[in-house]
């Protein structure tokens, strides 16, 4: 195969056409091969082979920089760069991750995931570049929804003002992670249907020139374009029209469901290991659609990620103007779910803990200073769920409880969850946060409140004494576990349910001061800045100690979850040596 | 006058032309009467004088709903719906907060004070408006800079997808608090030119329809427009080229410096108290331009507030390249800092804690976890330096320390906070951010490191016993003061300037425990989520007592210090109190 003896991309330089065009179709191969196997980004890969094939034979990686946004789109750059053998060799498929790594490469140049950064961070480059007097293209790579992202918007305005070399490749697949919002993307169409040649153009608007290549996948038109605008003095965008999903028929023919897969069958495109339980994802969405029957005030919000809480495309159409995707714009979504709070609305804004990191001064400004009764479903949070450090989950607890007047809530279990969701709905005293568990449902084993208006009561599930453990959310059960193993030592702990993560129940813990020595916090999240850090203060003052488990804080790479959890003493019989060990100093 | 007949705008209805324009000329005496007695914003509002006048007259608040972005610019608005009073009448100057606020008035819809939000904020109203079934106006106000900022340009591009009414007032009144920045005000300059006829439309290509007004101070003009676009069915942008500062002769002729003012002599325009001491701002500034000097890649980055660090004109003139300001783009300028230092640059990013909130996720994912060595100035950053609930800087402890790789150091003097700067614009390991003091500079009285790297080791001051006093920055000589109280109680505390926000010095909390039973810490800033607490969750375990004193979690507005301080025991004498309380019992 060619793609065995391209070890950087001055190989790519030496093919003639047709082996571009043939190094493609293995390229492809490859990617659907890999995805299959071990699950990854497939529609915006497949859909970018053919630019990073004549970027890279048109421009001098690493002298010339690619920065890729969100970079799940940057598997065919790794092939071409040193990297084929982690899609060649499925002994060796993790060797790098979803995502540009510096560590891998040097013609990586930043860790991304998130979107909307590229044009931002590359004009970095540029700048950076312009300071030192050196030479070079500097080309960020955008587009597959991105570009509705305020940063994005940021940085292209600011672009205009650089004043040298700068291209910025707009990768236009016309999709999101599902289908595009928001008024920029008419303009694109527009631009399509044009040929580039319409009157109003986004792009020139903001202060940059622009060359539009209708045929994205074509390399020759590609390479034409790169070369045209190559060593340019001044910011360009290339507004490229390509296909997400290229080459695999299931991925162009359902586009949303192939952005990211699970590993599937690469003949069928089934999942090899369909979800089937419940989860919390699946019964938001049942649940929030019915509600929305019952009430036409209630509106679910998404920034362009419906399908991670399984608003699927039946959904949507069903839900109608009740259901509102702004796109990838998650700053827009907290204000506007502010302001249809405002209006009387019941504005639920669904989102994955770690880009919710995108919105702290909307929910600071626009939601809390004014108190709006929205509800925001934080989506994730956990030290487990996502492994991948630009998509850590872990830092939502410091992120939200620390501002004033969210009620953050942590439920233990199916019901507790459901009924702290109707109660937000109908609670007008202050913004609701709720962090939704991950994964399939937990049915109660206990009675389950209605009302959460009387804030900051935690719940206590078992009276003992000597230690107390305040296991939080998601991590209920490893305190219920804790519990056992203690008890078999002849230890009656007290078990509470804070249910609140952004308040403290001083009565609780004052009372408790009777007949306690030790406190314990258990939290799925990182220490620093979190729930445990509260109780540790309250009692400092106090003969009672305190012991915090969660996450140290640091940026953690594709780790293994058992092994992560274990590494931060969170494992049942850890914690319960450790407490023994305290009630026996 | 006719201002005094104003009870609500049913009044202002009520007036011919010639009456409006008596009036807008005695609201301009009134506004810069006021500010020139009790400072505030000068420019942005008497820019917008008739078109207040005129959206009053033609919409029918509170049914029509008028958002002011930033809402300083809303004092006209107030004078004309029911809070004249607080304008006529010194006594009655406080009456009224600076930004909107919906506690005084109906005719206001929301707390407004960061730039960028109102067109997300109306966005909703008009949402939850159509989920209603309801009917009326929704106004956004928006101009002065704000349109860089990536909130408002996701809300823009969302805005077309509405397909309701939602008018959007542009006040283009071609500033920002300095000049603008940002390819996209070149489109509004095209405009204003071709008198909105231009082929190239920002707001048509975001998908919104567009009426252009030239003479954005003329009645009969604003009036025609808003009639026009009255009662409209689909979002539509109304652009108004208005003059900053119009009516005042200073204001005009220097429109940064009147954008905001202390107050001064109306005749004159000099201010009343001239800041005279060196401050921090203008130590930094100073400094930083030597640096300039002396390297070429140092760079110094400002969104849209250069003047707040004492970059003027003239500085900024003569640091050319070598300072950029990307305009209300603080997510931008983080990941630009990120880059620049990425290649190779010494990129210094000056922002005031309050408006560093926008930038959470560029922090932890475009400058964090890419460990870029870039200088994040952190200004402000206090309990009491800004006082209005919408700048309050009390968070950015929880919110810069609790992100893994990132060195957030308190300074505690002049020189010391100088060996701080000068180490990190040389340190290549992570990120630094700086909390600078505000107001005069403080002499250095013992001697200052001027490396850093041993990360996390505090520096013991004074070595006692019992009691430990962790004293943090800006509050460190709070701690000094209690060091000499509790010194005339017999007792001789450990007095520690913990330099590092970010880190725990274990090695020293830990040989402390043998002799001291209290450790105290004292933070400028909020408790939850800051510094104490991770000394309280140290200290947990072991036998050492802690005390944590800060401010309590809650949003204040327009609160005296000194009464601030008090109400959470940061007073030298109550915390030695409290000290003597817990080692005597």
């Amino acid at each position: 195969m060619i793609i065995e003896t391209i070890k950087s991309p001055a190989d790519v330089k030496r093919l003639s056409l047709e082996e571009m065009k043939a190094l493609a179709a293995e390229m492809r191969t490859l990617l659907v091969r890999k995805v299959s196997c071990h699950g990854g980004h497939c529609g915006p890969n497949l859909g970018m082979v053919e630019a990073t094939i004549a970027m890279h034979y048109v421009f001098q990686s690493p002298e010339d920089k690619i920065v890729f946004d969100v970079s799940h789109q940057s598997y065919p750059h790794k092939m071409l760069t040193g990297r084929a053998e982690a899609f060649l060799d499925a002994g060796h498929y993790d060797d790098v991750s979803g995502y540009s790594e510096p560590s891998e490469s040097g013609h990586d140049h930043f860790v991304i995931g998130h979107t909307s950064t590229s044009v931002s961070l590359a004009g970095g480059l540029a700048k950076g570049r312009d300071l030192a007097g050196a030479k070079g293209n500097v080309i960020a790579v955008i587009g597959d929804g991105s570009l509705s992202g305020g940063e994005a918007l940021e940085g292209l305005d600011w672009a205009a003002e650089l004043g040298t070399n700068f291209i910025i490749v707009v990768n236009d697949n016309q999709m999101s992670i599902a289908e595009n919002h928001g008024g920029l993307y008419r303009n694109l169409e527009e631009l399509r249907r044009s040929n580039g040649t319409c009157s109003n153009n986004l792009f020139r608007a903001m202060g940059l020139d622009y060359v539009y290549v209708d045929k994205g996948n074509d390399l020759e038109a590609l390479i034409d374009a790169f070369r045209r605008v190559k060593d340019t003095d001044h910011p360009t965008v290339v507004h490229i029209n390509t296909l997400k999903g290229k080459g695999y028929a299931p991925a162009e023919a359902d586009k949303e469901r192939w952005h990211w897969s699970a590993p599937f069958d690469a003949e069928t495109g089934e999942l090899l290991s369909p979800v089937t339980a419940e989860t919390y994802d699946e019964l938001t969405a049942t649940h929030l659609l019915a509600q929305m029957k019952a009430d036409r005030t209630v509106c679910a919000i998404t920034a362009g990620t419906p399908g991670i809480w399984n608003w699927t495309p039946e959904r949507r159409k069903e839900a109608g103007g009740q259901f509102v995707d702004v796109g990838i714009a998650e700053e827009h979504a907290v204000a506007l779910a502010s302001g249809i709070a405002k209006a009387g609305g019941k504005a639920v804004f669904g989102v994955c803990s770690t880009f919710l990191q995108r919105a702290y001064d909307q929910l600071s400004q626009d939601l809390c200073i004014n108190d709006s009764p929205a509800t925001i479903l934080v989506l994730r949070g956990s030290l487990t769920t996502m492994t991948d450090v630009t998509h850590l989950c872990h830092f939502d607890i410091p992120l939200l409880s620390n501002i004033p007047n969210l009620v953050y809530l942590a439920p233990t279990n199916r019901e507790e969850y459901l009924a702290m969701l109707d109660w937000s709905l109908g609670y007008k005293a202050h913004p609701v946060a709720i962090r939704v568990p991950a994964g399939p449902t937990v049915p109660a084993t206990r009675p389950v409140q209605t009302d959460y208006s009387d804030l900051d009561r935690y719940e206590v599930v078992e009276r003992g004494k000597d230690v107390a453990l305040f296991a939080l959310g998601s991590f209920f059960s490893l305190g219920e576990r804790v519990c056992r193993l203690l008890e078999a030592q002849g230890i009656r702990a007290t078990l509470v349910n804070p249910r609140y993560i952004s308040g403290i129940d001083t009565r609780l813990l004052d009372s408790l001061t009777t007949d306690h020595r030790l406190a314990v916090t258990l939290e799925d999240g990182v220490l620093d800045g979190g729930f445990g850090e509260k109780i540790a203060r309250h009692y400092g003052p106090s003969e009672v100690k305190t012991l915090c488990y969660g996450a140290k804080k640091q940026f953690v790479d594709r780790f293994l979850p058992k092994e992560f959890l274990a590494a931060n003493r969170l494992v049942d019989t850890l914690i319960t040596e450790d407490i023994l060990g305290m009630l026996n100093r």
